[in-house]
């Protein structure tokens, strides 16, 4: 299991942060995401055999939020 | 049918628009809702023998959010 925290801009509140971690936890290969809105940052736990940064980036995209390199 | 604007705080994004804006629309009376996030307000048109005031503000409560007198 890996980990990593990414960079979000435009999370502002309690609905944004649901959408964001929703958007993760519905894919295959992730256990866990976290979004900090004060940080504006997900700390997310997944499979890198399952899931691949490019598609938990694209997932908070599709949000509506610009993730960070 | 009548008009009025109500002061709301604490809307920062699409999401939360859309949540006031549909609980509003849900009383029965409202016949239109319409939220500007940067003014911080919703344009509300109702009907006042089938809604009022009072229950109005109280959706908008029930969805997280402050509505100033």
């Amino acid at each position: 299991m890996e980990t990593k925290t990414l960079a979000v801009q435009g999370m502002s509140c309690g609905h944004c942060k649901s959408s964001v971690e929703g958007a993760l936890n519905q894919l295959d290969g992730v256990s866990s995401a976290e979004v900090n809105l004060e940080a504006g940052n997900v700390a997310v736990a997944y499979d890198n055999s399952k899931v691949t940064l490019a598609a938990m980036k694209e997932a908070i995209e599709e949000q509506g939020y610009d993730v960070e390199a």
